[in-house]
């Protein structure tokens, strides 16, 4: 299956052409393999310009390792990850967590993907509990937050602040699973560090934000990475040619790509809303704060629809679906879409 | 560390500009994430001609991978997989496959990097007990060979058809580490399908041999590929944007690009042995089969030649230095190479 | 803590004096060790004859490890188990399941700890998805029973057919997790065969019963269990004294101990039953249908009760109490127990 | 299999008379659950008495889970064990260590079951090989010894003392298997503590001399033990009538019934050995230094001797033997065995 336009997801484009420029620049000479090369070097620099200088950084191959590496680096297997029911680590990762790490995910319900005061009430008894039935429960260690969430809403600084004092009262790291993290930051209008204050570990998106095959992994305490890079190199994890990783990231981070970028996604996402909302039949379900929208359309619409432009759908129940914007989505195709829509919308209206 | 020139592994090199080529020309319009591309279909078929239609084929990141999810798709925890001490399997992943598969690896003398008939009767002999001793012993079940192997060695047809007689006899599935098997076809001038006959799952390492970051595991029998596609996604291995990794196959599948690229590392060795044995106080102390060539040399020159052009020392204890070539070494790299050990050489003897 | 009455569990008394005894018995004299001897065939035979010839039948030491090695013999890591959010395996194991199998835990609500038609077809939802998005998600494979269940209650035999059907229908394995199931054979008076009929495999339940240290696994259709005596080995439960582990079995299968002391515990626990009904300010909340009273009480009732009779506080924000009669549970101690509560909540009432 | 007399191993005979006592004394009223019991509190006193104050003690099933437990305390999955090639961790645990922590055994020739100077020097060039190749390769973090060996031999204070300082000197832990440690003290004729001077984890082996089914873990610097309660539970090893295992330990420290059933293994092994070494055609193979005898016997002899007396052949190539003496081991056995060896020797010679 390929086509030319797709909302299926932001991983459905392909690489942003600063980012392919610099792979094709990487590609000259030797360099030492395994990211001993200055490629790399440059790169970790300019990340620790936008984290601060503690920040411990790593490359891997994609989100899946970020998130599973991150946990296992803070976490034995005798630990608890406290998550959200639709938090990618629980649900998409075909149990990469548990079975790599040995660590149990406990999930609790969630508000448009967020965490919020009744769900950190539930797992502070949890907490209370498992501590109190120990050895015979799992002792949380780490809370994990999606920050742009599954559902493409966004935590305000407040939460994210009031998670990082539930985790200290409660003597957890906090990590943050920020596959869609630039998209977060654009959308608050904040820097990056602002936005990481209190946390731990970071899962850097890059995949999903115009590279090619490249996420970070940033600790923002210093001494907590200390075992990455055994572990990463344990779970496959280790490029031998590092530096066209690397070189994605040193685009990334050259004149803020990775704002750019974002920003321009947020802004078609905002785009596709307005052209939605006015369709009768339409329902946009969540808030529309960063680059998804999710909507109810009719049932006979959604296959025909997703001839013109493929998207997913996303609880098959509801007739939910998931429209994703990327860096590389247009205004063009936003109104070729919602003409469409609207075209098959009319007949049955 | 960056440099121009290297001998110090042949993934110190980049990519081959046919790959590159591949690469940017598959960055266009949106594709289906995980494998569902076109590219990736194209680059299986084109696999599939060389290694037979029966074949299941899968990409992943890197050799670590290719060999862990081998070995977890055809063995369960409680089952052993028999190799050299050199095996890179066992030396060098980290203990990967051990921590990611719960397998044991048991190990065998080796000469030059290869099983050969003495370390064959040994493996007998542990098969035997281990099967007697159930189930205190674990269970054998891959035998697993290098090819080329760790020592630049490369096992002849007959040699293969030995070690999968022994596994069919024994019951076991033949695993073949081919990080370099692109080099032992080039050397040994006969088709991969010829040279994979009685395997049943190769790692065809694409990354030694001019590709950025891909591999690929190719299950030789149909069926006992069934679980991959899940072990692939749980392991971390399934990359989002695959079109970027099957197109840098289906550039290697161009042409023999793979073969081509291997004949030239493998006659640019030759032509470094060449070079080197006649220079005093060198000894080469592995046949030069393939890419690699081993020498013992002076113990005070090898500090001085590596500030020339890089290189590994193998084992410190004997001076033996690795030298590698790949698909990007010269004549003139070469040549230069051997005038700097030869100015080094000639004033100590 | 050691008192001389408990409620807090069924595993807070020893052993049954006839099981003592064989235990006794068997210490005498010399026997092959890890289960080659006369007493575990003599074991298993007995057992045979009431689960059915072709059965296989194995002992180890404990509750969890008669569940994980269940789940692993049948389920390999990308797969995953069903069960509801109260099962043991869930919430009192530590995470041994996901960290000893890899799977992946996927819980449902329950009703007083069983399964019913809302959670089946949330499982069935569950499951289509799951597979749907394969392999990003788990697989799913086996779903799991308690019986009784974690809040004493019993699955009817049409209940557990039920199940079973549905397992078949979905192409998963049923595993009993039977701490309990000579509870529910007594309750439901029918065999242990019939109670069985559908299932794969059982944790069938020796310690809570009198025995001091050993469950059995019973895999109910052939060659279901062949890993197994492999991964117990691995897993650590392969005991070298195994005679000391059937010693206890040939008691309890003999003159249907098991039987007999399930009755006895279950007749103590409507005992129980009987004597708090008629006291105010007391609710009953599970049915009672095996050997537990579930009840909430007074919340300054509960410490005071605690010092004349230990139990556990199941939910401490309903201030809802487990009472377990056992084997040893005598009538006086219920009476005594009735006595002092009536004695605590007078005052009060 | 069952017989009256075996010299196959100290695991062959049952209970010894005080250790049954003190189990049948235990089964008495209600104690809570998974260790909270006086019978622990007072086991764990005696051993402290024992190895000092600061011993962090826990008890579980067999001696593959103390190894393995031991291990999966002070060591994450991608550091390594060293130890022997026949240390029973890594040959008959069937890759336990492995699976369940993730670490890689890394083994070294032995001279009789013995680490010695060459080998620990050989561990040295392996440890900074590890290092200087980090991650490729995993971080040595624990050596292991048997004491006594696999081969009844018995480390030296000073060999102990030896291996120790070695520890110190490259921040290894050292974990001592004493599966047969009571034999080793009876041998030298020092203190528990003494022998374990240095050492910072014992399987302390009680199975193998006259206990059921129980070893303890002793952790003995503070600290060291602190996550053993969660890993025991998830490993499945947690008890839950714990009482009956501590009842054992006990027994075993009351009035040094340890060390008496010790001392009488060790002293019936060396008569077997004196009755032994005059018989023509026998040839003893390894030092007799604690309760085991090694010795090659004439091929066709060894089945028929089996049938007096059953016995293992330790390695069938060599028609090498072993001999175990336990507890219960009498002169008269061993007289009868002598005899019997005679006669079917004789004809032959």
């Amino acid at each position: 299956m390929s086509e030319e336009i797709s909302f299926g997801s932001d991983n459905h484009y392909g690489v942003h052409p600063d980012v392919m420029a610099a792979i094709v620049r990487a590609n000259s000479g030797a360099a030492h393999a395994y990211g001993e090369d200055a490629y790399t070097e440059r790169a970790v620099e300019k990340m620790r310009a936008v984290f601060g200088s503690q920040a411990d950084i790593f490359f891997v191959f994609n989100g899946t390792a970020a998130n599973v590496l991150s946990i296992q680096t803070l976490a034995r297997p005798h630990q608890a990850v406290l998550c959200t029911t639709c938090a990618h680590i629980n649900t998409d990762e075909c149990g990469a967590p548990e079975a790599m790490t040995g660590c149990k995910l406990i999930s609790f319900p969630h508000q448009d993907g967020k965490w919020n005061s009744q769900s950190l009430e539930q797992a502070e008894r949890v907490i209370l509990d498992n501590l109190a039935m120990a050895p015979h429960r799992t002792e949380p260690k780490i809370i994990s937050l999606t920050q742009t969430t599954e559902f493409g809403t966004v935590y305000s600084i407040d939460e994210i602040r009031t998670i990082c004092a539930f985790a200290r009262q409660h003597k957890l790291y906090v990590h943050m699973d920020g596959a869609r993290i630039a998209n977060a930051a654009a959308a608050l209008g904040v820097s990056l560090k602002e936005m990481t204050e209190g946390v731990d570990v970071v899962s850097f998106g890059g995949t999903k934000n115009g590279l090619m095959c490249a996420e970070a992994v940033v600790f923002l305490r210093p001494g907590l990475g200390q075992a990455f890079p055994y572990l990463r190199k344990q779970a496959m994890q280790l490029p031998s040619k590092m530096r066209f990783l690397s070189a994605q990231f040193d685009a990334l981070f050259t004149d803020d790509l990775w704002l750019r970028n974002a920003q321009h996604a947020n802004q078609m996402a905002r785009l596709l809303e307005k052209a939605l909302r006015p369709i009768s039949g339409i329902k946009i379900t969540r808030p529309v704060e960063a680059n998804a929208v999710f909507a109810i359309l009719p049932a006979d619409v959604i296959p025909q629809l997703q001839k013109h432009t493929f998207f997913y759908e996303w609880d098959s129940s509801l007739h939910e679906v998931r429209l994703m914007a990327s860096f590389h989505t247009t205004q063009t195709e936003i109104e070729g879409f919602a003409k469409e829509l609207r075209r098959l919308v009319q007949p049955t209206s």
